[in-house]
């Protein structure tokens, strides 16, 4: 099936969570032991000792690819989404919530009587804007074979998966099985690292996927400077260009570098008025690359997409946008 | 017991519901017969059909005497929440967040495999930032005399009830149970009417406690109109203020009337930025108003205690304040 032929831009596997949002100061993140800025891992113990000690809350969708479909939904285009929830109150929300984007969603979640829970992840912002995340993961990881809508996958132009959910073994075959899927239906495979730390657990696995089927590969400078174990930016960069022919890395404040056939562009970062939560960062730029890049645009206009889509989520609270994202790309000059 | 002799200023009961906010444009509002504005009750299927139309949504927990008591604390007040929830992902997050403002809360909730479910508020809100809100009671209605922790009402300078509950025969006992504990014990007993269609409801049986047991009455001007059936705001502002010492008559752009033994004192609105949400207003202005009140103010300042507050909720999406409101007391030389 040739790119045009397919009804959908982008398709992603993701961790399908809800996020707890809370303003925090520092001395809750020292009595936990919560590396600012980090993501850590919790089990349910872990997570109620830190839900008790912190302050009343938000409750919205999150989960790092499905913020980028919302996003991408947002901008435009035609996307779906698989993960795995549970039938309880949260999993309910999530699925409500990527729906009601627009996005399509019908991986089946695990029955009521279920034993694990809907992912949730404690999205602490600091007054300084930096977001630390712990994570429950619950059922999210837990993504079979048989979940993959295999039809779906074949009908997208570009398929997503998140480097957070390779911790699985069912989840590492469902992966194995959509890229097959998407290659053989002639679409892409993007990549995003997700965090260095997933990063340091899964560098083989994901370095070898990287050589082989992965098409475009995300990564801010932690992650990228960790897969090729260096601290040499320039040198990771040329790297990454070697082994996958589209890469896009991100600078935060230095905007991105992106490595297309290895040509380097480099795109900066938006001006922005007052930075409230770094969450979604990652999610939003991948979100306007990939609108950029199923649209047709070159890499140098995808990389600003990215920085701009960025820029928005970063001046308020929530990783999935809340302006009016294609009225902005319009302003911008990169949509009409 | 005196009220020096008190450790809490104000004990509420109230409906523990956890409000689901989404912006909504008018036509959801007309597909779904809902009156722009108002508060309906709806069963769990039409729930669910408002719900499956309406857009990505955040979660908060709610609740108008509940967001009453997040207001008092939020203000430095002593208080305590009494409500009823189920021991599910909803009901967690409700009795997580009235925890983290500080209040006791120590109502049990029904166990996991009750057929109930918590309470759940969708709050739709409009471009001209009227709120529609569609309720699904759930077990927030059968709060038991057994429930209510007389003790803890014994403790408080007021007893707020919320005229919502106001519904279920279970309930009205609880409310009287109460009632009589917090007169016996020398505090004040207050009451808001909630809404005109509660009152439509329940007319008798308000007036009968109104002209018994309260001290204190919270109303907007179509609940009070309603109250008296009568449409001239002044003759019911008189009437009340002959069955209650204290009258706090909210009139939204138009401030507050207070009339305390008679006296009557107007208080202008506050000049506000931008109107962005109306939900919480009543359930700020009465926050405002009884910190003052159990600070020892004198009506006027409640009322403008009441205004302040109410300002800064009706400005930002949600009926919990986001302001530090200790500070914005300070800056309006309500407190030092």
């Amino acid at each position: 099936m040739s790119a045009a032929e397919k009804s959908l831009d982008v398709v992603a596997l993701g961790a399908a969570i809800v996020d707890i949002l809370a303003r925090v100061d520092d001395a809750l993140l020292d009595r936990h032991g919560l590396p600012k800025g980090g993501m850590v891992l919790v089990d349910s113990e872990q997570a109620t000792a830190i839900y008790d000690d912190m302050g009343q809350a938000t409750e919205v969708s999150g989960g790092s690819a499905a913020n980028t479909i919302a996003g991408l939904a947002a901008l435009g285009a035609s996307v779906g989404f698989v993960g795995k929830t549970k039938d309880d109150q949260l999993g309910k929300i999530f699925a409500h919530d990527i729906r009601a984007v627009g996005a399509k969603f019908d991986t089946p979640p695990f029955p009521a009587d279920h034993n694990g829970a809907t992912a949730r992840s404690m999205i602490l912002v600091s007054s300084d804007a930096q977001r630390t995340m712990c994570t429950d993961l619950g059922v999210s990881g837990l993504l079979d074979v048989s979940d993959v809508p295999t039809p779906l996958i074949e009908d997208a132009k570009v398929l997503y998966l998140e480097g957070y959910l390779w911790d699985n073994e069912a989840t590492k075959a469902s992966f194995r099985h959509a890229m097959t899927a998407a290659k053989a239906a002639g679409g892409q495979v993007a990549l995003t690292l997700s965090d260095s730390f997933c990063v340091e657990r899964h560098r083989d696995s994901f370095r070898e996927i990287i050589q082989g089927p992965v098409d475009i590969l995300f990564a801010n400078e932690a992650e990228i400077l960790s897969l090729y174990q260096t601290e040499d930016f320039e040198d990771a960069a040329v790297t990454a260009a070697q082994e996958v022919p589209l890469v896009a890395l991100t600078r935060s404040e230095n905007g991105c570098v992106v490595m297309r056939d290895g040509v380097r562009v480099a795109v900066e970062a938006e001006v922005i008025d007052e930075l409230v939560d770094t969450t979604g960062a990652g999610d939003q730029y991948a979100a306007g690359f990939l609108f950029g890049l199923t649209q047709g645009a070159d890499p140098g206009t995808c990389g600003r997409m990215g920085c701009v889509a960025a820029a928005e989520v970063i001046q308020h609270l929530g990783a999935r946008p809340m302006a009016d994202m294609k009225a902005l790309f319009r302003e911008r000059g990169l949509s009409s």
